[in-house]
């Protein structure tokens, strides 16, 4: 069937007739340089972890209409299903092996949509370092869904937990906080922040389409951090995780912020819960004891990656928030919860 | 919220109201003897290969009203939810190790369905010998859906592959044909197959609805098969993946079926198709070498798996079946495409 003459729709065209041509056209080429993968011509897929390593797992699906906007970008779409997955590794100080694919379609797919789609998986998992291993493609009544389930593998015994933080210990935080949140907002309504340059909105907009984990900063989070996640559902939920029972006093000025983000908080300041609360950063968050601070500093330079120190744990404390004049920010909304919309 | 009362929808009641209830309260209990699980407090799990075995991965998610009733029981959901992918494992010779849940729900279940939902899981893993480790949980504006990522381990290069059949190898298959596809029949529709008893209609439907993974077989298929997949989309298309190049010529009447199911066709001998091209069957097919034939029974024997032999591939010649006078049978639905519905 030849694609219809004038049709303006993006990406409409030849649809797939079957499941075989999808898979084997535009997956089991990322599959290439991954012999236990079987070029997806078999029912499983097989790994030979390395002696001396540890594997981490860990899997995020995305779904339409709730993690990103059905009519996005195949390719944007598909960076951010495994980049998402690609940042929990790298919260744990794991490099990226492999990942499983787990497709749920609410039509059979066109061509140029799936050819997008598979490029942004190219693209995502060059840069992450992985390979396309298995997973399943479906038919579903539902929205898109996208499903990836990460493997990893980091040298046995340096997998970096959550829990772990201790008193007295640093927090720190990668790259700037709260874009993604407000690339959501001038996303999802063009009209969002009139304010800001088309530059500036391109840049927030792509800190929520397109994140980047931040995986190169393993070595140093191996070596000197005490517990680290990333940066899902907003600064402060994750802070909350990452503190425990400890407590910070963090005062806003502290939280590094992109000079768009700057920009927008000048003209709004209302959207500091944005920075606070908004989820999506893809930063990464851990504690360095006091005595490690200046070696993580210095591995961090070195891995080409910008970290801020937010302050110390403290005990008996509770984890708040201070403007410049010392008044604590009411946070209206403490992070995203999947069941509290 | 108190349960309403003379509320007779089954298992309505009070709603679970957040995430982290829902995860630690039902599915962290899942991950006890798995420490790298971290009790689901961390955002990856952790997993330690023991020296000398490579890992396999699969990952089949079931979706309501594609793969399962959205009314069915939420034990029976999430035992086939589990059981569907350790079959993958099985017929690679795998043993279960871990997996990884992500559930997405259409809205927040009530406890009742939860806590059925997690026992059902938990009969499923104790059966499997795996745990969980890991997932997500998401609400979405789509149907119910569950994606497993099963990960097993094997002895270092005993991975058996759906692909190495040669000629003469002989085709096993495990169990019994078409119980399933059978069985989906009298429970999506009570009035179906009339003719059956009570205990008949019973066996069908739990056959469709608690497939039980041949994982038993392991040591001989290891040790005799040259390929092996599970049956899922139907004995004839699960077969010509098997056969690859090579044909066979099968005897409709070498192909095990159970006693309802053979009560079922000599009423009604159209459902032979339902036999030949049904899907969910989770039997085990497998290309054996003549001179390993007679090893290999004794070794499903051992395990207590029964097996049966469908006869030999040949070259050049096609997948056919015949009838008992020897005319092929025409096979009109020739296995399960989810694109081809």
């Amino acid at each position: 069937m030849p694609p219809a003459p004038f049709n303006d729709r993006p990406g409409s065209g030849d649809r797939i007739a079957n499941e075989t041509d999808l898979i084997q056209t535009y997956l089991a080429p990322l599959t290439r340089g991954a012999p236990g993968a079987f070029g997806l011509r078999d029912d499983a897929a097989l790994l030979s972890p390395e002696p001396g390593t540890d594997l981490v797992f860990t899997s995020d699906p995305i779904i339409a209409g709730v993690h990103f906007f059905a009519a996005d970008r195949p390719a944007d779409i598909a960076w951010k299903a495994l980049a998402v997955n690609a940042s929990d590794l790298a919260a744990k100080g794991a490099r990226p092996l492999a990942y499983m694919l787990n497709l749920a379609l609410p039509e059979a797919p066109d061509r140029d949509w799936m050819s997008a789609f598979a490029e942004g998986l190219k693209s995502a998992q060059e840069s992450f370092g992985c390979h396309l291993i298995g997973g399943d493609t479906d038919l579903t009544p539902g929205p898109l869904s996208i499903g990836v389930t990460i493997v990893g593998a980091v040298p046995q015994g340096e997998f970096v937990r959550r829990q772990g933080a201790a008193i007295g210990d640093h927090v720190f935080v990668t790259g700037t906080i709260g874009d993604s949140a407000l690339g959501l907002l001038v996303h999802g309504d063009p009209s969002a922040l009139p304010a800001l340059t088309a530059e500036e909105r391109a840049f927030l907009a792509g800190r929520y389409l397109r994140p980047m984990p931040r995986l190169a900063l393993g070595p140093p989070l191996r070596a000197y951090a005490s517990a680290a996640l990333d940066i899902s559902d907003g600064l402060l939920k994750d802070l909350a995780r990452l503190a425990g029972p400890l407590g910070l006093t963090l005062d806003f000025g502290l939280i590094p912020v992109s000079r768009a983000a700057a920009s927008v908080l000048a003209q709004d300041p209302t959207l500091t819960q944005a920075v606070l609360g908004g989820g999506d950063d893809y930063e990464l968050l851990m504690a360095v004891p006091p005595a490690s601070v200046a070696a993580f500093q210095r591995g961090a330079e070195t891995a080409g990656i910008p970290v801020h120190d937010l302050g110390a744990l403290q005990e008996n404390i509770p984890l708040r928030v201070l403007d410049s004049d010392g008044t604590p920010i009411e946070v209206s909304r403490f992070g995203y919860d999947h069941f509290s919309r």
